[in-house]
């Protein structure tokens, strides 16, 4: 076999075999086949697509490409969540403990924040003393005891996608919907999930920019599921203004905690989105016979206080100050708050969340690199959401910021957030927020 | 200015300027641009195309990527002649002096062969004392003293082709147009040509399978001329069989003087094209009125002696043994000639042209690699063209054998050779020589 004649066929618009595709991902994390053949098969692949059978051959290819966790000592069924990057995006500290509540095992490996999105791995440390890395033994006797533990990803978990990943963002390949489908289910796969629920945003912050687009994507992965034995369900929210209205890891945690007390009026966007998603991961869980009963279950374990009864053992239990689930004050503040006044009156007319998510790196919440290193106290509160009514003036946002940012570089952060808020004379129309579900039966719109 | 952001261009159908295409080409020869971008960016192209205007920006970056050969001491109009590949193809060794003794000056670098394609450059060496180096004050001396010279290709000539040819060549994005026109286009230029004639090859045995395909390569390159004020005319001619009889680097020779002598019946196909292609060069040179006109003159040059004088005059002047013009049996010999039989009774219907080519390589005719050593003395010399008749047993072919040949590796030359032939009952219909003639004015079908 011949890496030539594989790219050679794929131009040609010929479907490659498992064993092909595996020639492919094995031979280039080997380095027996090199990065310039590597680009011009993806580039193949972006003009010719592939089809089910070859997506799921390297979407496998790519997941055993390193380690894969064991969850086989984890009982009941794994049901991971993945979310396409988001800004504000603070579900899974919601969703760890609410799906736990409900009885369905959650065994989590997540990552840290680079550029504008964050990390739940991030602002799970800004609970004190919290601890990101277990062993496997604890990880699984933990999830066997508690029903959930997040932890750090570690070890050398699909080396194949971290290259192929780094070579397309050279190579203009990013944007090849097999390829991006492939890429997230196989770090799904390696995690050990046995079912799926994907959040893919779409929408102006997001990396899809269309309805069309994120349904395209969300099916690639649902059929991916399917064809490696891993059900799959994919909602596709709206990333028209981030999803909840605090940017900063322990400005997160509070949101979350807010949520998960169940204060009246807070985040209904952020909540939402999360019923959607824990229900779907409470069906496939064999938790719950149909999705309007896992929701009705939902939030009975928020209104009951169950779901921040669990949150709060989850971080005892990964040595984290459990106190903070009554005192949110416990978590790291900024030393202080500063204002970003509406330029005039009117209606929040448009938010463009990555320009929030990266005024707030600008702050210190983020890493512009994955060197740089974050303070977890600062970010963003929003205080205005679309289809809000401001006066000039009037604080859209605030902001949390910490010593190390200057004055001048303040006011610039200032400016950038200020400018993330379009605010205009009518009232807009309020974007949806769920648009559609992808399952294997199909796509149900709903916006 | 940023490779990834050209790649992505042309990716999705923009046209990239000159400056762009320079960018990239002038960065690939520094190394600041890696193979892995230049790979995607040619498959891309390999999709999308290119524009007259990016064809002719690429050829001309390739062009001016290295050293260049300035023809400007040499008087009258520089014609060069370039043939897409082939077997058994002497037209240099004819055309040069034919043309230069009716006053179009032929100052032509010339390459070594490869593969199962042969070279001029190894032609000429077979010519007992011929020089294929001489300086460059030299070199123009000698044609403006006797109308020609040919000398090999030295010096870092178009270093961009080269490096993006061998890219191309094992990331399966050789087959495109405007990436074949441009690396063809861009040596001729370099090499100091003012006019270009072509003879693109097409059917089995040429890089071009199809007469469409190399009517389109050939208007690319005939716009490429007219784009960067070089006028080009390409002939299409089939490569259903070898062009002349002989493969292999003295054979050929001695086939050339054969029809610089004029002897009669010998060689139609190879003097057909070299009267077609000469008198073009004519035509451009400004030595002829018209192609007509041009075509009776080159057949004069052959009936009266002037072209063989010539060629004995050419050789003398790079140190030859003109003697080997009216004496052939001074060239180089093989120690044996074995025939090739026929394996059954019937007519010819087909000669696969590459594979006589690889059986002379065998031989040691041809190079399988840039460094194997080469014997000038052999090679195989066809005794039955398509539409001949033939009896079992009746030798198709001569192979002309050295000492380095053992017996178990000539048995496979003979069946390589043998196989080359199909033979069948019935006689074929002959295939056209010269399909097509393409010009600034539009196609002229032929055949």
């Amino acid at each position: 076999m011949r890496a030539v004649d594989l790219i050679q066929a794929k131009r040609d618009g010929a479907e490659l075999s498992e064993a092909e595709i595996r020639f492919l991902i094995d031979g280039y994390v080997s380095g027996a086949i090199p990065d310039y053949q590597m680009s011009a098969w993806a580039m193949a692949v972006y003009f010719r697509g592939m089809t089910a059978a070859e997506t799921a051959a390297l979407t496998l290819a790519m997941a055993e490409s390193g380690d894969t966790v064991d969850l086989s000592a984890v009982r009941g069924v794994k049901v991971d969540k993945h979310s396409t990057g988001g800004v504000g995006d603070t579900t899974t500290l919601v969703l760890a403990p609410l799906v736990a509540s409900a009885g369905v095992p959650v065994a989590k490996m997540s990552g840290r924040g680079l550029g504008h999105t964050g990390g739940t791995i991030d602002k799970l440390e800004a609970i004190p003393g919290f601890r990101v890395e277990l062993t496997q033994d604890a990880f699984t006797a933990q999830v066997n005891a508690l029903g959930v533990a997040v932890i750090s990803q570690s070890g050398n978990i699909t080396p194949a996608d971290k290259l192929l990943y780094g070579l397309r963002d050279v190579t203009a390949t990013v944007e090849s919907i097999p390829l991006i489908a492939s890429s997230i289910m196989s770090k799904k796969i390696a995690a050990g999930a046995d079912a799926i629920v994907l959040d893919v945003k779409t929408g102006g912050g997001a990396f899809m920019k269309t309805i069309d687009d994120s349904i395209a994507l969300a099916r690639a992965m649902v059929a991916i599921g399917a064809e490696v034995g891993r059900r799959t369900v994919a909602v596709i929210s709206g990333m028209d203004q981030p999803l909840g209205n605090s940017i900063g890891n322990a400005l997160e945690v509070r949101e979350a905690l807010s949520v998960l007390r169940g204060e009246p009026g807070v985040s209904p966007d952020l909540i939402e989105v999360c019923l959607a998603l824990g229900a779907h991961m409470l069906v496939l869980g064999g938790a719950a016979d149909s999705y309007d009963a896992a929701r009705a279950e939902l939030r009975e374990k928020l209104a009951s206080g169950e779901a921040l009864r669990k949150f709060a053992a989850f971080v005892s239990a990964q040595g984290g100050d459990s106190a903070v689930a009554d005192e949110p004050s416990r978590l790291p503040a900024a030393a202080r708050v500063v204002p970003v006044p509406a330029p005039r009156a009117g209606y929040v007319g448009a938010i463009r969340a990555e320009d929030l998510g990266t005024a707030a790196m600008w702050l210190g919440a983020g890493r512009a690199t994955k060197e740089a290193t974050i303070d977890l106290a600062v970010g963003i509160r929003m205080l205005k959401r679309i289809g809000d009514r401001v006066e000039a003036g009037e604080p859209l946002a605030e902001l949390h910021v910490g010593d190390a940012t200057g004055e001048a570089a303040l006011a610039e952060v200032v400016r950038k957030a200020s400018d993330a808020y379009a605010v205009q004379d009518a009232p807009p129309a309020k974007p949806p927020l769920i648009y559609a579900v992808v399952t294997q039966d199909g796509v149900e719109r709903l916006a």
